[in-house]
């Protein structure tokens, strides 16, 4: 493990004082370039103070924010280091199979067996917060991974929503990129992964057998005003997916373990 | 979704600048003890310049911290807020499932069925950065909740590390909270979560058929130099844990969904 010895970036502007943003900034390029490599400690504070020529405070906010997007360890006392890992998963990629499949480099596919227009029922308008008689537009689909099977995707949508996929040939493209044209605000999302067995129909679908374990990836995805507009359930066969989470001492993320025993 | 109207915490002082992290612990504080409810706006950023007198760019860098802790959603021009969920996992949470446990209102056991000193092995050598010959300590327990067995846990130490465990009962307690209070600095960890089937062996501890969907946690920890200090494998029952994430749109997470195409 080696260190880097920081240079003034040519992105400072020595006329105005940098930002902790700036200092991020530079930091999150240069470790994504590669000029840090994993293992590297990061610039010491006192470099970073005079190569931005601001307060310590500004620096150690920059650091607190590399840390928590999980690039840097969290040092205690000394310099942090680069990370040997670097997880980071973009919002199109965490809503969009499409996409996820496209930034890791795999074909995405899909043969879709049904699009359904009907009601929302009790459990479907609690995940959504509509009225159990409301409409929903709801999609299943086998996905494929460079033409293998690899997922069954149940899309859930409020009518509202919806309705821009009903007139859509769902074989032919993401229905997010879909939803995005037809101006659909999608802002955030929550979502829960467990291990689950094959239903009958995941099974048949994917052509295993029934109990097989799967990757379950359930999500809601929110509007800027916090009204959800999607509910779905992704099932991966076991041996396509997994989730690689990093996390640093004394930093908050947006992770967390769930027991079901409560 | 009511909009909470700001008022001065006490805990700023009025004589000297709130820095951006000032202000992202009162927004954290205010969220975690429901001052701001799930679906509340949080105070404007006009209203937070006011309330802390600093400057605009200040008030943003605290609301970009609480986003990228999954606590607010993006916004997106309008004012951010509070998401539905707020997973978050302490990191002692992360390491111990002990811990766990008792973050989780659940009461941790254990049954140790052996601890063993020996070589490392090629794949605990790579996981760990010795020499397959060096020595390595590992653990092999049976884990409950709530008395009920849960998970099997397999935990590997370099002989460094490990070397604290070998004269402790490890039916007594937290593996995690004796390494602690041996001195072992654990500074950061990465996860790979997915789902498999049980093998025989842990089919037998769990008294369940083999090929059941288990979730699998493998751990890898690291001191502040980055030198890795465990790496384990962990493997609950499919419906004794889940995962809980939140992505805002544009806030980098240090979480990633990873094909296995590739």
């Amino acid at each position: 493990m080696t260190t880097v010895e920081p240079s003034r970036p040519s992105t400072s502007a020595s006329t105005s004082a940098a930002t902790n943003q700036d200092i991020a900034a530079y930091l999150r390029s240069a470790i994504r370039d590669g000029t840090f490599q994993p293992g590297d400690a990061i610039p010491s504070e006192a470099d970073l103070c005079r190569q931005f020529g601001t307060a310590r405070g500004t620096v150690r906010q920059a650091i607190a924010t590399l840390r928590s997007e999980g690039l840097i360890s969290s040092g205690q006392g000394r310099r942090s280091r680069v990370l040997d890992k670097l997880p980071s998963q973009s919002f199109d990629g965490v809503i969009s199979f499409s996409q996820w499949c496209r930034n890791s480099g795999v074909v995405p596919g899909q043969k879709t067996q049904w699009v359904t227009r009907t009601f929302a029922g009790e459990q479907l308008a609690a995940e959504l917060n509509i009225d159990a008689d409301d409409s929903v537009v709801s999609v299943f689909r086998l996905r494929l991974m460079d033409d293998v099977p690899a997922m069954v995707e149940r899309l859930n949508y409020p009518l509202e929503v919806g309705k821009h996929i009903l007139a859509v040939d769902t074989d032919s493209g993401s229905i997010y990129e879909h939803l995005l044209a037809s101006g659909v605000d999608i802002d955030h999302a929550t979502r829960v992964i467990d291990a689950i067995g094959a239903t009958d129909e995941d099974a048949k679908l994917l052509d295993i057998a029934p109990g097989t374990p799967m990757l379950r990836v359930r999500r809601r995805a929110f509007n800027s005003a916090g009204v959800p507009i999607e509910s779905s359930d992704d099932r991966y066969l076991f041996d396509k997916a997994s989730f690689a989470v990093t996390t640093s001492r004394g930093t908050p993320q947006p992770v967390s373990m769930v027991s079901q025993s409560d």
